[in-house]
């Protein structure tokens, strides 16, 4: 088994980690706050380091999951930063949903020091990291991705070689429009339904299963009708990610109407103080508009 | 086996009555083209009527199955309609997707000459019908819709009891707005994957199954990429059934953004010439909006 750095142990990146100790990797963790990483800690072959620099030091795969594309590029490029110690033939692996851009640039700079680089962006949410059945998209290197893709497996189900860097990042923003759109849709049926006197109940068992359906129908459709808008993932994070999908839009000259619209509704449910709650709260924003009062 | 009117032979009807003649019913069809029930007509126990009122005659059951909401009026209420002939006791069994209001209605006036009335639209389509596998969603009276029950099973596989008059359609469109805003997503993310040179069946692959996934995305995905517009549902048949949503959202004061945008592109779809194309023509107009020509 390899030696492997894990830098940002979030709600992703600490059940993450603990699939690669589990499977057997040596591990050089990183993370902004210390506390998280005890119980990981409290094993065996498992160190703590005191910055991005110092995890990549002697690690054949460097791992990182931290919110945003400044994030990544301060935990790479900044002060201390990976790219000043990864060694060659070394893989940097971001877990992170950034800009494809930004994979692109930063992929150039680690490979001018024979570092590779991979955009390894997931879906599946806390649930799949915790039972390690995450998707992951890949974007880089072909031989990289081939090296790195068993030690992937620990923690995904699904893990498909999208492409040229960059490309694993665009496919997690197809993956954004359709979670949100689909969302935006599922909220306005229930709505509808609640307005004209429909049971909810009765209402999603007669259109779940047909042309109608969709996962997020299944997960969110219930949480909708009893009002829990404790978050699976939540508006201020799918806001990030909309935000990329319509910056990278804006740069291919592709016009989503509908992607807008559920940004901007999403704004709308971070102006009412539901940033933080789950993203099926856009119910509760179209509750709002539909009141007569 | 009972006496069945089955008024309306069309791509929908058609297969539906064969059902119930497979069932052992003895028919009494009616459609405007007499043409359509040649095949029906060969087999035994089954009659071709003149009218709706001949149809309806001597019946247990009287299916309708046809496009609008002037049409099931004129079928039921028009010149030599149903309710000249239904008798006492029978059930009108209404298939079309039509506006919940003229539901109540019709179901008001039938019952003044003690004749039930249940609204059951279907969803599954064309396919859905030939194998007898619809979503039935019906409305009206519960004795009544226990009556009919086990005969409607012979053309329907979900059968569910929405409630009372017009909340079968009302559940209906629940559907419809599920499935149109659904498919927009799905044009959306395909358009933004094809301008951004991503592989288009990598990318299906990479996010079906996750939480990007519907039964749209499935079955219309493969059809965007491949430019095939051939019809399972018509961008015409879905216009009308947006604008019985827009009709019962105005009159609830439900607030519906994302439906109204998508009826404004299936708008652009049919002022292009797709009317009579698949729904899934919707990535063909953003395809155009995309182009930098």
């Amino acid at each position: 088994m390899a030696t492997v750095a894990f830098i940002g142990l979030g709600v992703m990146g600490l059940p993450m980690a603990g699939h690669l100790q589990a499977a057997g990797h040596s591990l050089r963790l990183h993370s902004r706050r210390k506390g998280r990483a005890a119980k990981l800690l409290s094993r065996p072959n498992t160190q703590w380091t005191d910055s991005p620099a110092d995890a990549a030091s002697g690690a054949e795969m460097i791992f990182i999951c931290v919110p945003d594309t400044p994030d990544v590029e301060q935990v790479i490029a900044g002060k201390q930063g990976v790219i000043e110690s990864a060694a060659a033939g070394s893989i940097v692996i971001d877990h992170s949903t950034i800009a494809p851009s930004a994979t692109k640039e930063l992929g150039d700079r680690l490979g001018r020091n024979n570092v590779w680089f991979l955009d390894a962006p997931v879906s599946g949410g806390e649930v799949g990291a915790r039972e390690g059945t995450l998707s992951i998209m890949c974007g880089g290197d072909r031989s990289a991705f081939d090296r790195a893709e068993p030690t992937l497996r620990a923690m995904g189900k699904e893990i498909t070689y999208c492409g040229p860097s960059g490309t694993g990042q665009l496919t997690k923003l197809v993956n954004q429009i359709l979670v949100s759109v689909t969302t935006l849709g599922v909220s306005e049926a229930l709505i509808f339904a609640k307005k004209n006197g429909l049971n909810l109940d009765t209402t999603m068992r007669a259109v779940n299963g047909g042309a109608g359906s969709s996962w997020q129908l299944q997960r969110l459709g219930p949480k909708m009708i009893s009002a829990d808008n404790r978050p699976g993932f939540t508006v201020d994070l799918q806001q990030k990610d909309l935000r990329l999908v319509l910056d990278a839009s804006d740069g291919s000259n592709t016009s989503l109407p509908a992607t807008s619209l559920v940004h901007q509704l999403f704004t709308a449910a971070q102006a009412a103080g539901h940033g933080k709650d789950g993203t099926q709260a856009l119910f509760t924003v179209l509750e709002k508009l539909a009141s007569t009062h």
